[in-house]
């Protein structure tokens, strides 16, 4: 196996493992990322003892900010089907949903595009204060690749994963939780601790116990496979148009994927036209 | 095309409508409500730039009353059915939750009965403080025609559904904010310019983007026509029925149908019996 | 029909029920429970006039605590199959949940477990300040055997699922409200008159009414009887491992199905190894 670098795993304990992701000033996703959370996913789904994984940022301010659009994207199209016979990035997201160990995302910072896409594919998630998720997709001319769609109907029903979606707005960790796009907000510090205790918990629980009961919620929901290639087809027909491109030049000259720029507040920034 | 004499469409732009439902005193529903929707929703399916369209009410306490019942039933039984095969009610209804724009219901006032089957079948409802909404119809001795029992177990779950249905209560705004039965709830007097900048925000996106994603959590959420079918049926058998009739008496006694009577607090109201 | 003992019925009125159920000092759940609720939910779909039934607690620290470990658990497993085909507990739990009248849990103390199920297969939950929820079993190293997986993935989405199920933690009742697992949460002293006030409505609605619509939104939440059977031989598979005996037995040592006991604060302290 290569070794990974953008995903830091950390075994607390051969149940529990600690994950952090880096990747640049605003933690982007790139076909790297996707590559190594394949590869990521494979070993969780062979660990025997694996019982808890915890997903966390090395970045306060961007948990996965969103795909890296100056990447090679085409690399996302023509890399090999995996395991599940989609393109890489929906094979890892499905992948991921159905690991036989619970997955938890701890969420400081932005979760945007393919980053709430990620976030969405985890079992659970635990916000900090300073959460920012989204689907901004829309704003950049597209259809999300990623099948955000159906998990947020499923978790939030369908006028609120309309509002996300179509809307391309920023939900701030209250809101967020107040529609069910996460699980709950904690205070101000107390994020870390909350979801430590919590998976020491799980780490303790018998595996059999835990993925067996996983398994259960994880049909209750179930996407088919087709939706996620449905997803990754409109994506890849819309993403691309030469009508966006006069709008992603313009958010890239209001600091697209930097820092400083419109991603601190990009739900409101995408919207604005020059 | 017939003038649309209850619905006024303002064009705010090729994009975006503001649609504005005014029908006598309270906004009662009627067959003619019913066709002019119709019409409508196929100007709304045909429209090649429509992307984004806002409903509200002319009448501040009544969003749209509920059915009239003083209308001419039958006519809903014996016209012909829609596109769907579906009776023109609910024809209507699952057409407009497939339509290529985002939309919209700005909630003022009352929504009761296939007022709230409306709603239901908008794709957002955004609420002002004095919204209420309700399916009052088993107070009528009626299963309701529309099938909010299917939008309703989507959105809110089994077991609230069961309350809002069944109970058949009026849900203050808050309260249905809180069962996630509108999308949320503005203060005060701000209803208005954030529905609008909302639908601007919207308006200015590719269309592309828009509709193309609105079909993925449609249909993630796709009720069978089926279902909406089998929803009349049952409503014809019980809506009509001799027992129900002395009940229906005693409210329009009370002031059923008019501004200021138990319409104002129906969900109550409906269940005195003298 | 054999006498109820665990299960007081008092007919308040031919259309309304009030179920108090008391078993031992926390109420657990037995093989006779299970019993005389199938005979009881047998009643209750043969009733012609029962519109509505509410079950409470004769004990206000535990509405019902969980299954009985103590108890003869092989009876549950090899007495004959009911209506449904499946085993008793989960086939008292499938009819349950649709029987032709509203069925309300009015939840004061704990329901875990078990006891869970059971409120998660009544149609509506209405909550006291003191109510906790939740499902320990997976502490107890097995899969919850009465699909609270499937009907809490349905009621407050996967994520919120995963954690109550997976988790296994106690569920306040204003947690459990703002996840979805109750309806709504009253003050202090005010859940029996709301929800008999609750229940004598819908008492006065028509019988058709109440029981053609509940139907339709019972319909468009069904669960497999095949996930029933799933869970049930998930759990046989599971709870009666070797490898659990000396966590279960160190919990009884710590006061399990004892009133005064760990079953206060079950949630928490089925984590704790020593």
């Amino acid at each position: 196996m290569s070794k990974q670098t953008q995903f830091q795993v950390h075994a607390v304990s051969p149940a529990y493992w600690k994950v952090t992701f880096e990747n640049g000033p605003i933690n982007l996703i790139d076909p790297d990322t996707i590559d190594e959370l394949g590869e990521l996913v494979t070993r969780m789904e062979q660990d025997p003892d694996l019982t808890v994984v915890v997903f966390q940022s090395a970045n306060p301010d961007f948990f996965m900010a969103h795909f890296d659009l100056k990447s090679d994207i085409q690399r996302v199209y023509t890399t090999a089907p995996g395991p599940t016979g989609l393109l890489p990035h929906p094979d890892t997201l499905l992948r991921l949903s159905r690991v036989p160990a619970l997955t938890i995302s701890a969420i400081n910072g932005r979760a945007r595009g393919a980053g709430s896409e990620f976030v969405l594919h985890t079992d659970i998630r635990f916000a900090g204060p300073n959460a920012i998720l989204g689907q901004p997709e829309v704003g950049f001319g597209a259809v999300p690749g990623g099948n955000p769609m159906g998990r947020l109907a499923e978790l939030v029903g369908r006028g609120r994963a309309m509002e996300i979606v179509v809307g391309g707005e920023d939900f701030p960790a209250k809101l967020a939780a107040e529609y069910g796009y996460v699980n709950r907000v904690l205070p101000e510090g107390e994020l870390d601790d909350f979801v430590d205790t919590f998976a020491r918990r799980i780490a303790g629980f018998s595996k059999a116990g835990v993925s067996g009961t996983k398994e259960f919620v994880d049909a209750a929901t179930a996407i088919p496979a087709g939706d996620y290639a449905a997803a990754m087809a409109a994506f890849r027909r819309t993403a691309g148009r030469p009508e966006n491109a006069a709008h992603v030049r313009s958010l890239f000259e209001r600091g697209l994927q930097q820092p400083q720029g419109i991603e601190l507040d990009l739900g409101k920034r995408i919207a604005e036209r020059f």
